[in-house]
């Protein structure tokens, strides 16, 4: 049935309980370039995001989970220099580890799952 | 560290050889809906999707498994009712199982994951 290779994207989101996204790969790699820039605005500039949207999901970030993701290193997080709290370094790590983990059952069991569609029988289309 | 509780959303997407989207939450959604509306501009209808997206969806996911997913039934595809095929039936179903599955697992991996945001340690924001 399948002619060509098929390959998987696992993307995991994390929801506050009141429906707020506040975690997934945007935040994620937002927080790595933040993280390689030492400052928000280059960071997001870097992957291409509004300053403003950089600005509001860290700021969603920091409410949902109750603590600050980013301070301040040579003059203001608006602006300035910005790092990252152990806070925000432990989360990242933590998501990326999970993903890493959910992205490999899901490998694993992707062929059991959509195997038949690489058998022999001739293509309807 | 965590003040309100978190839940997950597991997002998975099938790409081609050739970096083609061919299978998501979207198009599974969608031939569900063709599946109960037995048409896919009513399906795609019942989902605010535009026909014309719809059409290519389905079209693109045709030419990556090399098989037709709808035929059909009244008059054409095109404003009459449509059909799934078997072929799309079987895929329908594998791919909820392999979410059902993978979530699954994600969710009993979670707190491990995430689990030290929901310490007692004070918020700091």
């Amino acid at each position: 049935m399948a002619q060509k290779e098929l390959h998987l994207k696992v993307t995991l989101r994390l929801y506050s309980d009141d429906d707020q996204r506040c975690f997934g790969p945007g935040i994620a790699t937002l927080l790595q370039r933040v993280r390689e820039h030492h400052s928000l605005r280059a960071g997001a500039a870097s992957m291409e995001m509004a300053y403003s949207k950089a600005w509001r999901i860290i700021r969603t970030a920091e409410e949902v989970f109750g603590c600050k993701l980013l301070v301040s290193s040579t003059g203001g997080v608006h602006g300035g220099g910005a790092v990252l709290t152990p806070e925000a370094v432990r989360l990242v790590d933590a998501y990326e580890a999970y993903t890493a983990d959910v992205t490999a059952y899901a490998q694993a069991r992707f062929d059991e799952a959509f195997g038949f569609f690489a058998s022999d029988s001739a293509p309807e289309a």
